[in-house]
């Protein structure tokens, strides 16, 4: 049958893919430590106080029921609150979306007609790419340094003609690349949307795991030429599926409109689990804070094993978040792939978030998923399938 | 700031902006009972039951965490099973969406590029319109009589050249109609699509709600050439967000890449809960009967309550669902409505349904949020506030 423009724009994600083959119970072969995954770890996710909330917002007929398509009153205030003291200015109206990944298709189908051109990262989060696509985007990679988005090289293009609709930037804990726009640039990036009219899609999930608790103020602060989105996913737990957006109210009217359309609203029932725990505020404190301690740990135990077990490799320095980038010279990690799974040991290739610059030798890994002993485990794997084929100056311990 | 084409053509169901004027708490006035909502009636969904599944899944780190695109696979074996039978064919694979407008969205957005004619009832539920006009869709619209769609009037514009790539109908207990396509046009329907070569929508969430339990065999037992679709929200509830879809292997492809950058996957965790009430089988047999002779017996009450207070107005008898189509001969319902609600009921005018005929003097009414008592003091509201605007032939008892 024909398909749609969109439907054929749209490539599934290999690291969706990639999950089924790391998942617990695959046939054969030695069981799979994933590092693949954006998975928060089920460990630190916080199941028995989701469960205890569920069971009290169950007692209310309205948990049940169909809801607001803008989201739960209760919920919404505790973001708007949560969103105002982050952005340093009045947050006036936050939609609730059926997690953030719902926020960027709503964003792209409202801004965006076949054509339009929208700036990304390079590499890039995979949902974002698959989001502009559908919407017949045409893409602008930028690339990343360890200080995130170069902003200066998108200045360049700006002023060499360029006139994107949309900039998407993960600035806090970028996945895949781990780093953080610097504060200045966040600044930077604010000035140039106001210059050039612009919107800066802040693309925000991680922004609460830093390991010292501390990021830069999000773009958001700096100009209202933004649409920040945040999530629980990573702070509480992905099947909630509860993400939210602010910005301009012509966009928020819009996003409503078309939210009546893909989803009717998010789930009543989960909404209010989420307003429950977040409300409860030194509880969530606490479970930040414990949170970020375990990850921190994990962390360090992931870049120790690489620089025992793959002294050859470059890895940026976790800072927060749950994604650490990794390059391998002189190795295609492409063929690594089958060979690490053999090995017991599942990462992603950089080529999965590639948009123009190649990344052959890059792997992105996720230290949050399991403890530190298993994170060493994994690492150690991954070395004896790099020494089977990397060059010599890569072999660990030889 | 600069819309999409898209989000320009997406109106705002006149429905759920009316949910809000009739929500509980709304300041001044009599309180309104709402009859305007497609709400499922809180007194008869399994809340306790949810609750005690919610604690059970919860015992389980997966129920918490991201899941596979498609949806979960203990959930999906229980629909393929469901679908199987009620299709009389095997079914190999259904696809759950979150809720079964996310199923409209995603196959409005896999299959049609801007332009593309689309055949829809009229009246027509409106989520369906407002996603095949996000897709950029012209619609053409169709008539319903007492049988359901008129597919003898199709078969003559099919005949005249119209060569739609889809044609959606609820062929059961029909929104807002109320009626069901019966089963020669469903055969009739099938023949069409295999003729002419267009795709069946089948948005069937109504299916389980029949009075006495049975509904004809689905135009998807009669063709392959079929996109069914289901959903938990009226059997169970709507905050589960729980839909499904199965149809063609190329649309269920396309489908799930598009699913991946609209929300990554449905909630783990009311997924969960639904494989368990939807496994249940003796408990959910037993949870349809009631709800089933619960919900006739309040559209017993309603149709009584027409019969007597507005004797003048043509009714749809219900033989299932949740809606009664209500004509008032020289009622201008979009007028009565601010009359309605002062009076204390809350209806919707059949013009927020209607796509070329204009329905002026109708409405639709869900019997099935109120105990029969409720509904018949909301019907007794509604001829009072008829009987202030409506010629002689239609005042109650005058």
């Amino acid at each position: 049958m024909n398909l749609s423009t969109a439907a054929r724009a749209v490539r599934g994600s290999a690291i969706r893919d990639l999950l089924a083959l790391t998942a617990p119970g695959r046939a054969g072969a030695t069981p799979v430590i994933s590092l693949a995954g954006g998975l928060p770890a089920p460990d630190l996710m916080p199941r028995e106080r989701i469960a205890a909330a569920a069971a009290a917002v169950l007692t209310d007929p309205s948990a049940i029921q169909y809801g607001e398509t803008a989201g739960l009153a209760s919920l919404r205030t505790v973001l708007v609150d949560h969103e105002t003291a982050r952005c340093g200015r009045p947050v006036a109206r936050v939609v609730v979306t059926t997690g953030s990944q719902q926020a960027l298709d709503l964003v792209a189908r409202a801004v965006l007609d076949p054509g339009d051109p929208v700036v990304v990262e390079d590499p890039a989060y995979v949902g974002a790419l698959q989001a502009f696509q559908a919407a017949g985007a045409t893409l602008h990679p930028v690339p990343l340094d360890t200080g995130g988005m170069r902003v200066d090289l998108l200045e360049h293009r700006l002023r060499g003609g360029l006139r994107p609709r949309l900039v998407h930037t993960v600035p806090t804990f970028h996945n895949p690349r781990g780093v953080t726009l610097a504060a200045q640039r966040r600044g930077h990036l604010a000035a140039l949307a106001e210059e050039f009219g612009f919107l800066v899609v802040e693309d925000d999930p991680y922004d609460l795991l830093s390991f010292d608790g501390a990021s830069p103020p999000p773009v958001a602060a700096h100009t209202d030429r933004v649409v920040r989105l945040g999530s629980a996913s990573k702070v509480l737990a992905p099947a909630l599926r509860i993400g939210w957006l602010h910005g301009p109210p012509e966009l928020t009217a819009a996003v409503e409109r078309l939210k009546q359309c893909t989803d009717l609203c998010t789930s009543s029932l989960t909404q209010a689990v989420t307003a429950d725990l977040l409300a409860d505020a030194g509880w969530f404190d606490a479970h930040l804070r414990h949170v970020r301690a375990a990850v921190a740990g994990r962390a360090r135990a992931f870049t120790a094993a690489v620089a025992q077990h793959l002294p050859g490799a470059t890895c940026s320095v976790p800072a927060g978040g749950m994604f650490c980038w990794l390059d391998l010279p002189g190795v295609d990690t492409t063929a690594l792939l089958p060979r690490a799974l053999d090995h017991g040991v599942g990462v992603v290739p950089g080529s999965a978030f590639a948009v123009a610059e190649p990344a052959p030798s890059a792997i992105r890994c996720c230290y949050a998923s399991h403890p530190a002993p298993v994170i060493t485990e994994a690492v150690r794997r991954l070395a004896r399938a790099v020494s089977r084929r990397a060059p010599r100056a890569l072999r660990a311990g030889t």
